[in-house]
């Protein structure tokens, strides 16, 4: 069975499926296509009836069910066979990383977005047809703040939700990969945020999330 | 084993969690907690501690682990024993089931409660520290959109993601009670959309969460 993703190589959201699927050892399922970020194609109306929110990534299956949003593709791809689980075994482990993952999105992933499209140029104005700095420069703000609070977490346990690693990792990854792009480092003072990233960026699902898509593509 | 669910009762939010529960039966393992959302308790530090992003509800174990983010508790709430199921049985269910929840979320549920607490009084001026009414009337015309798009959704199939009840009829549900409480009505052109909400708001499940609490609170 293949799989397609489409999505953009060095999107942050991509990003976290891509790892996910590194980590799971399923690149070999799927094909990835390129959707031009940088020319707006996601919003156009051939990707939009594959996905209404204009967003990337986007799984399709063979059977032509398209399936949108990270957290439902990486839902599909753990219901799939297959170790390692990234999403929780217990009643309580699921709960609590579903909770990480989802705060880790609305504390810094997704107010790093809103700051990238809002107060700074974004996509170019051909993308970005209405801006709203001041929310933007709030959102930035909020993603700090989100900073500080996994710094505390992660002074406390070697992972974002449990003992080991699992999707609320790779969601906080792609909120510092979206940092990282519209330069918004880590600040100084938070140590346990910073050596927890250095190591993340050891793990070969994360160091090779860009060049995972060239042997299936060169398959194609 | 006895759960507690802290919120507050007539929330948009902590209905899809009420809703959950009603349709999965388990009313009789969970005592309410109720924090006042009207005096701000949800801004406070005794509840900050409880759950870092400050919004409900919050689901809180035995063991004392706190499950933030309705998504987290229902997936907790899924992972205990018993049916029915409503985030899917196949990789494909449980993926279109997210995203389409997600999507619910995105395009309905939370659009509008940015509408609420920025371009209305919200909470009033106690709690609602800092308002963006121009951000505010946009997402409440995203949300209108997000009604077009779900009644053209259920022109084609009974229920929001598959042929049967799931979660993201719930969180379309509570978009829709939120989109009541802000007197947001949906446009009459959205036929299939009222009329499905019809049929939902005859479900016990829906009728009957603001009751849900009573005799457990009783049990105390």
């Amino acid at each position: 069975m293949i799989m397609k993703i489409h999505d953009w190589p060095t999107g942050p959201y991509p990003a976290r499926v891509r790892i996910a699927l590194a980590e799971k050892n399923l690149q070999s399922r799927v094909q990835f296509v390129t959707v031009n970020l940088r020319k707006g194609e996601h919003k156009k109306p051939d990707f939009l009836a594959k996905n209404y929110s204009g967003t990337l990534p986007v799984l399709e299956l063979e059977d032509g069910t398209f399936i949108a949003e990270c957290t439902a593709i990486t839902e599909y791809l753990e219901a799939l066979d297959g170790p390692p689980t990234l999403t929780g075994r217990t009643p309580r482990e699921k709960g609590v990383i579903h909770m990480m993952s989802k705060r880790a999105e609305l504390e810094l992933l997704d107010p790093i977005s809103v700051y990238f499209h809002h107060a700074t140029p974004g996509l170019g104005p051909d993308v970005e047809l209405y801006q709203n700095p001041e929310w933007g420069f709030r959102q930035r703000d909020k993603a700090l703040r989100g900073m500080h609070y996994f710094d505390a977490v992660l002074k406390q346990q070697p992972f974002v939700a449990t003992e080991t690693f699992s999707m609320a990792d790779i969601t906080v990854i792609g909120g510092l990969i979206f940092a990282g792009l519209v330069e918004l480092p880590i600040p100084a003072e938070c140590e346990a945020l910073q050596a927890w990233y250095a190591r993340m960026q050891e793990r070969p699902s994360v160091k090779n999330r860009l060049s995972i898509s060239a042997p299936a593509m060169a398959a194609d």
